[in-house]
This record gives structure tokens, sequence and C-alpha cells, in this order.
């Protein structure tokens, strides 16, 4: 294949075996696997998912919604704070696929109960450490639970976000256990109201052996990974399934710098710090059948809007890097590049798009 | 208009206003106008620049040099350094419009003598003291000075990226006396060429009256304007164009956080620090007309995929904000913001397209 300029690469055979293997271990429990779509938007991959007999979804905003309800998914979890502005389009989404929300206030609650007309699931979201959204699991929840033909409650829903701080498996396990341990617990408080758990992030969810007594999990970010995924130590390098495969346009030597075209339009302006330096993506050398690390270690070490530039401390891969070479990049977040992005170019050539992006009007 | 979700609104009076001024100034000294299109991505957008007599513009990639020529722009640099793959895109454009291209290497402009078939004009790209592309200018440039029917020489082109580190005007006027004069020796050293000096960024552009003895500027961001540019002392507040609509969906009482849903998807992670804190973006009030300063000064603290968290300190403000509420957020960097929501909404309620993103192949 021909690459110009900007592409990203997505190798079909690791994804599909990072989707296989979450499935099975989601089987061996038992586990509903609700994967989250919020990182790769198209719904031709989404039919790999129910290819591993995965059968309902997770995504983060209404018109992924709509999109892959429009997709065939009649089972969709919309795991972000309830709009209430978007009320009307649910409800009428909600008469093709079973939709549930994600509630954590009372007024919220209060405006669904008088203004819905259709059946609603929701989850009581839950601040399981993280620290982003939720309700704490210890102040009394009785009078956030409804179950009702119009609004129903099912469920406690947790994101351990902060398993994102790890840089190894047993703080990953001790984040998982404290999690798990809440959740578990408000499920026996509130047994009653028979609610399920659910629980998602890709680093625990990558990391723990079994998921016994969590009803459903939600990871997302594990079909493709990526360099902030690999540091925390949820991967090996050979499960990350996309890179971005960038042109090199200018070198200077007196600094080891080269310049590719490849930016914050490409990437977003995600970064990790290794060792206490910015990092906004890995070199890597493009092969004929994907990607492999050169010998030595190279990071994309600052990205404008259109220009990323790489320090190439070592000056034998800086001689051996031309003006015109296409290279790649491990991307630091997957899910923002593809989201930028708007398509993958897979290894064999073929071109798979996404959903439409900002299409309200 | 009834806003639901985020939405990029655009204050059309502002941006014109600023079109306006920037090209008044330009007139003074008979200096080139030749906006960078890479802030607004939308040809509805440039014909605000015709009607000011605009006639040329500036581009940083080969997709966008292809929209704005469909477009009727008959003239284009793109300033970003020339990317031999795609070569043949270009020459196919340059029969429909003149293409400037900009070139650092000496095996990149040889590259160019072989294979160009139409006439291409480059301008050499000096390093006015950013450090991110260019030649040094007291290099030897002779050898990269070629004139002749399919590839020739036409200036030196310059980008004071190193202005965005200001934070007062008089630094900013410092960085343009030190460009400026990097370029002026240039022009004299070689004027046997008749080179044109071309020069750009928005801090300056905005900062300086007079753009005497500057053949052409190339400022984009200006016409928008960001909580960036006002940090820079750019631009005034009443200066900044768009405004981020934003829903708020969750509140913290115990950490005086609020969430809205405005998250990395929407503004990219491009962040400025005030007073050593990360800041993502400044709550502002929406009203009938655009959009005002609260008394109290509040800012976007964290960003994930799709959430935004809001400090907000003062707690009146704080219990003045409720779930459901819109507010408005003015984004750190207008250009990433805009290039992720693909288009804007008028406070006339008018909906403004871009031009399609990443539809290559």
């Amino acid at each position: 294949m021909q690459i110009t300029r900007p592409t990203l690469l997505l190798d079909e055979r690791i994804a599909k075996r990072n989707i296989s293997r979450m499935a099975n271990k989601a089987k061996l429990t038992n586990t509903i696997f609700r994967p989250h779509f919020k990182t790769h938007f198209s719904s031709e991959i989404g039919e790999w998912y129910r290819e591993q007999g995965v059968n309902c979804c997770t995504v983060s905003s209404m018109e992924m919604a709509s999109y892959f309800s429009k997709a065939g998914w009649e089972n969709i979890t919309i795991a972000f704070p309830f709009n209430r502005h978007e009320l009307p389009e649910i409800l009428e989404l909600s008469s093709k696929s079973t939709i549930n929300l994600v509630i954590e206030d009372q007024d919220t609650l209060d405006y669904l109960i008088q203004n819905s007309t259709e059946r609603l699931n929701y989850f009581l979201k839950i601040d399981v450490g993280t620290g982003r959204t939720g309700l704490n699991a210890n102040s009394d929840l009785e009078h956030l639970i409804v179950q009702h033909d119009k609004i129903n409650f099912i469920g406690f829903l947790g994101h351990a976000g902060h398993a994102y701080r790890s840089r190894n498996n047993s703080t990953i396990k001790e984040v998982y256990r404290d999690t798990f341990q809440i959740l578990k617990e408000l499920k026996a408080k509130y047994q009653r109201y028979n609610p399920i758990i659910s629980y998602g992030d890709t680093p625990t969810c990558s990391v723990i052996d079994r998921f016994d007594d969590i009803d459903e999990i939600r990871p997302g970010n594990f079909i493709f990974y990526d360099w902030m995924q690999y540091n925390i130590t949820s991967c090996s390098f050979d499960d990350i399934a996309v890179c971005m495969a960038v042109p090199i346009v200018a070198k200077h030597k007196d600094r080891n710098e080269i310049v590719i075209h490849g930016g914050a339009v490409h990437f977003s302006k995600d970064y990790i710090e290794i060792d206490s330096k910015k990092t906004f993506g890995k070199l890597v050398a493009l092969t004929n059948d994907g990607w492999e690390e050169y010998s030595q270690d190279c990071h994309l070490e600052r990205l404008s809007q259109e220009h990323g530039i790489l320090k190439v401390s070592d000056n034998e891969l800086f001689d051996k890097l031309k003006v015109g070479d296409i290279v790649g990049i491990i991307p630091i977040h997957s899910c923002l590049a593809a989201n930028l992005m708007g398509s993958y170019l897979t290894l064999t050539g073929n071109r798979i798009l996404q959903m439409p992006k900002n299409t309200y009007l």
C-alpha cells in the first residue's frame, strides 16, 4: 500500500485477538461483555464483536448511541451522566433499542420521572475512587432508586479511571480489589432491587484473570491499546493494534530533531511522562507486515497543530532516518487519535470508516 | 436557538471585525495579507476575507489546499515542509491554482528539480528563533536558490512561534523586532533573486502597529483568538469570536467541582498554565447575544475524552450553576477546537460547515 500522509494503520489480526481474549475471559464467569465503542467509533469493527457473541455495547454520547442503534445494536448503555436536553432523542431511540442511562443526582432523576414516556433503564454511577463523577458509595442511595414502567433502576456502574495512574500490575490489581469491594457491598446492601454491577476500564480488565461476581464489564481501549496502556502495563507491545504512519519532512542535526507530518490534529495532545519527560508517541519502524520497535528508544517530544518533533538522541538512528521516509508512531491515546483520523487503513489495504462526527444541526 | 450538547458558537460580527482590522493594518503598508486558513477550515468563512479584498491564502496540508482551491482560491501557500509523496497531487492542483511550497533542505529541492512538471513556487523556510523547523539564517543559502520554469524560489518565510511564550506586549514586540531583522537582512543579502519576506503569527501581527518593509503576513488564529491568545496579550476578551456551549451534567459539592459534557474530543488537550495550574478553558456565561465573563474566575481543570471538570472555588458561583444549565467555555486553542467540532453555530442561528476531514482514500 502507498502511504503519502498521516494514516492510522490498524492490525486487524491483533484487534480481533484482543477482542477474543477479553470475550473469552468474560465467558469464564458468565460476565456480560458490554464493550465500550468510544475507542473505535465504527459499525464495521462492531461486527468483530458480534462474531464473538457480543450483543450489547457501551457508548459515551447520544450521537454514538444513534449511530450504533442504526447499525443494529439493540442494547446500548450511554455511560455518561444523563443530559436532560437529549431526552427527546433518547426517547425516540428507545423505540428501537433498549437504552440504559447513567444518573447520579436526584434532580435529574426527578426530571426523568416527570418526563420519560418510554421505558428507560438507568444505572447509578458510583465514584469508585477516581474522583471524576459518581455518587459516594457510603451515602444513602435509597432515594435514588426507582423501578417502574418509565424509569427503571438496574444497577450500579463504576469506572476505575484511577487505574490509569498505575505503572505496574500489582497496583492495577489493588485498584480492582478495592473497586470490586465497593461494588460488591453495594450489591449486597441493595439486593432487594436486584441490581447488577457494571464495571469497566481497560487496565484492570486486562490485568486480572477472572471477573468472579462481576455481572458486567465495559472496557473499550483494549481493542487497540496504545503507548499509555503499554506504560500502565495493561498490555505488551505485541497487543497494540494501531500505529500512525507519518512522513518525515525535515531533519535538524544541530539538535538531533526530526520533524514529521503528524500533530495535534492527528494525535490530539494527550501525553505521558517517562523519566519526567513528556512523550506524545513512540517511534517505530514500518515493516512489510506491520511495525516493529527500533533497537533505540525514541519518542515524540513536542506537537503543534500539524508538526511533530522526534528527539532522536542516538546518532546512528538519526542518520538512518531520511526526509521522505514513512515511519510509524504508536499513539499515546488511541481513542483520541482514532476520533481525529475518522478512518483506519488495515494492513491488508482495506479502509474502515467511522461514524460521521459532529453532524448535529 | 436551542442547544442540547457541545456546540461551537461563533460570533460572526467579532470574527469579521478581526479580519477587517488585520486587513486594514496590512493595507497601510501595502503588505500582502495571506491569512492562514488552518484556524477556520471553512470556504464560507473564506468568503469573509474576500469581502476585505483578500485573494490569497495559507494552508498547512495538501487536503486543505485542495479544498480551498476548489472553493476558488487561486493562490495558495502550503506553509508546511514539502512532503514529496504529495507531489502528484500538488502538480494536479497547480493547473488550477498557483501553489507556493515551503522547502528547507537540498535533498527535497533536488527531488523537485528532477520531478516537477508544472511551475511550482517555493519559499525557503527560515528558523527565526522558534527552533521547530527552518534553516539557520546565517548559513549559506545560495545553493538552495533555484529560479526556473518548474521550480521557482520566491522568498523567505518565517513563523515566530516563540511569540507564544510571551505574556506581555513588550516581549511580543521584541520577538517581532528580532524576527524582522533576520528576514530583512536575508532580503538584502539575496536581493539579486528579488525575494519577498513572508511573516506570520497571530501574537506579533496583532500587537504591532505597522508592517513596514514586510512584504507579506500570514496570521491565522486572530480571526477567532482564544484563551491562550488572551493570556499571551494578543487580544482583549471582546476580540474572542468563538465559545463552546456545553451542558452541565453533574455537580460535586464536596470538592467544588462541576462536570460538563465537553472533553478532549471537543477541545483537544492543549492547555496553558496560569499561576502554575493547568487550564483547559475558561468558564463564561451565555447571554442572549453571546457570552460574558462571570465576576468570579473559573477554569476547566481537567479533561478526559468526553468529560470536562470545572473547579468552582467560589461558593456563590458553585451554587448558581445547576445541572442542566448550558454554559460557555472559551477554548484554549480555537484552531484545535474548531478542527474537532467540524462546524460552527453563529449567534444568529446559522450553521457554518468546514471542509470534510481525513477523506484520504
